[in-house]
């Protein structure tokens, strides 16, 4: 049983229990209560969070699917996240509020991405993490499917030095999933796996990266990215490559995360003068 | 022995009888009777055609070669090709309706791909298909010349889970052939081996991809070649990828069936604002 | 010794023969006689040979080095070729005419490619051949500095199925060349070694493919490189790739032939459009 | 003990040394005397390393990381680099003036790079080098993170032939850095290791290219990156490849060193063209 901001218990049966629990309270046509909102975000942070859907498509790495969300600045309660649709072509209106189970506090007919609940389920066990991505980008897959682990080549992405645990759904979601984490349960039993970590694979499927900032998780999922192709070419030309070790990981990964602004402007000029 | 949609039996013998059935018809100068039309195509599937065309050459499906086809709107019987010209130039006015043995309504002087045959015999055997791409992308060719089975590895790749079967052209066509499918004899054995699948590979030449619409069909092309990527990479680092069970192919498909429109829009832009 | 249009004798020494011989006609500050000029060459050749340069650096077939140059429409015994410059920024007015020993028919002080030899030699020793290019494209490398030969893996590249000799310049350069062919006598091995096939390798250098029109010699030396890097990704993963037998490569080479004019009016297109 | 241009003894002590002997000079809020400027640089000169800015980011050298110096053109002991910041980003008011112990002459506010010792340490110690480039260029740190040598495997790339050594920061910073050249006794060791070569490979982070001029330098920054593809590549199918020998090395070198103005030109339109 997990604690989450909102003081309820959270697991694998909450939503019956919640749902239990407010029946009352539900309107016509809605079948549940919505939450209530914490207040407009910062009008930064959500123009950061649109240039972090940005940045991640023109790094290569999102294409048509993929997500990126924020926490509220004004409730850690609440996070925000684009509506079911292509990162690239997000815009400030096409952010929704969710709470930690990700239902959405007005979606106004907008569609969620069936998998938000990556993003919830974070944020209810990691207190720690403002921002999370998640993508399919391709160096990372062979990592997730095989028992090669991706680990820290190059300093530049030392926040691998903790691990990157690998996340299969068959333990949480039996042998006939559509590999999606379409409820909070799987986003428990996910959010679980990646623990302390800054980056959990998903056999399969791909990844999540999390971070205290846009920022922040925005630099490490570029970099997962990268740190795999480098290392998946050390093997293929049938090198044994050596990795940082504990203490280097732990020093890089200080000093990367101090000047992750600095990818940040590149990536954001960039990615907005591109069609 | 098939039957097809206009009753007619098919097989490698059957163009010596329709010429024997119809040569009364036959009009001056052209050789044999040209079919009869269905009538305009809906202007909106017209348009998505060359939509099609132009995402798989930006999605480095096709280059210069490669096609895409859609069955016509108003009759099972006909579909809807481009005259023989790259892709990516393709305009409305480049389109040309034939009838599934791949004999053209109204040329008007326009040549016609080479292996239009492809498209005819594969909307002859699968009712349920109505859009086909055939293309060279380069990381689908390892996998059709070699024995390595190119396998869902990815969950948006689902639609492999099934089985994409390898066409040796040697077996319909003889040791000498130009690799070609050049008649509808070569397209027959092809149809036959792509079986129930989504995908059928050919030895020394490509792929070709079928869906139920344009948007399933293009999402299909370019997954193929974006698993194929993920599993040779897997491969060349010397692991052993573990693949999406028969269960998770399936329930993926399904799921990645009703998302196919999301990459269409995104890709749509993206191809039309590249020059 | 080999035979040349001119009707002098080819061979190592031939240079030295060539300065006894004409050594009474060398002009003041020439140091030796310009050949003649066949004459203006046709404004569409020229502009062709202009095209090809720019889709050659448009599909990373050459980067700021590497050429390409045809047969003058007017004298088989005369070549058109750029100044040395980056093949992407060529015009127009930046075309030298050659005799086939490679002497440029009126520089105006145009500096000359160190390595036109290749382009004069081979049309020498292959009155087919009307266009060459030289390049130095990434995929190709490996296979002429390992014993892997590059062999016809997709029918788009059946040229190469009269095989893809590797030159080594040990051979007639000496062990401490600078891997330059920068003589007649060098570009006269290289042109042996090619013999009659459609490309040649060069040991830790590249490759020059050659074909009968710009457009033959452009799709060549693309799809050479195309088939060099599905070669390499088949092998890469563990594969042992099937290729295009005798007769099939054969078939698809004289098809392939055929079909030359549709990538290059893409191709065209495409680098036309680039910065 | 290393004598640099400004006569003092350099090594793992000096700063302290140095410290002590101008205590006195030092400016209130600055710590230390700042050192006296050269003069102002030639604008062409600057204009050149804002070129060779651009070029590395449009070549794939660098990304948001790296950086680019030059030796300043009135004075051996002062060299120029950008302010702490993306090299796609700079221009000429970025560029911030150095003594050889990377110490800015005027930093007006603006931060210093934490790794700008690379440049100081390289400039001491190689009165030869006139420019530096440190980069993350993704296929070499393969080889600089196992024990597959880097070799010479293209003419283009013969300046390898001297060898790429590889530099681990455990030797002089101990076990737990942050890998970064964050002083000058690490910078000293990296440019001890470097010695007479052109490159010098850093284990679980990068590399450092040098030359007599930007121009020299970009060129080879570039081809060190397209000369590791290569490699991997020809290691990756399972080749043995065959490098250029020594002679061949040497004479390719001189060669390309004659040469670099040309990719110099082309890299700097096709740079300049892009957002």
């Amino acid at each position: 049983m997990v604690q989450c901001f909102c003081g309820m218990p959270h697991g694998l049966t909450r939503r019956g229990m919640f749902a239990a629990t407010v029946a009352t309270l539900m309107l016509p046509g809605r079948g549940r209560a919505a939450p209530a909102s914490a207040g407009p975000a910062d009008p930064a942070l959500l123009a950061d969070l649109v240039t972090a859907n940005h940045i991640l498509f023109d790094q290569n790495v999102v294409d048509g699917f993929g997500h990126v969300s924020v926490r509220h600045n004004k409730d850690p309660s609440r996070y925000l996240l684009a509506r079911s649709m292509a990162p690239a072509l997000v815009t400030a209106d096409d952010i929704i509020e969710y709470d930690l189970d990700s239902e959405p506090v007005d979606p106004r007919g907008r569609a969620s991405y069936l998998e938000r609940f990556i993003h919830g389920e974070i944020y209810k066990l990691r207190p720690d993490v403002h921002a999370v991505v998640h993508s399919h980008s391709a160096s990372v897959i062979p990592f997730a499917n095989t028992r090669i682990a991706l680990r820290q080549i190059i300093h530049i992405a030392a926040f691998l030095g903790g691990g990157a645990p690998v996340f299969d759904i068959r333990g949480a979601g039996g042998p006939a999933t559509d590999m999606l984490i379409r409820n909070n349960g799987l986003g428990k039993a996910l959010a679980t796996t990646l623990g302390p970590h800054a980056v959990v694979l998903m056999r399969g499927h791909g990844s999540v990266a999390v971070g205290p900032t846009l920022k922040h998780v925005v630099y490490r999922a570029v970099y997962t990215e990268v740190n795999a192709r480098i290392e998946a070419e050390a093997l293929s030309m049938g090198g044994k490559p050596e990795f940082l070790n504990a203490g280097e990981a732990a020093a890089g990964t200080k000093t990367g995360d101090g000047l992750v602004g600095r990818p940040w402007e590149l990536w954001k000029q960039h990615a907005e003068h591109r069609p």
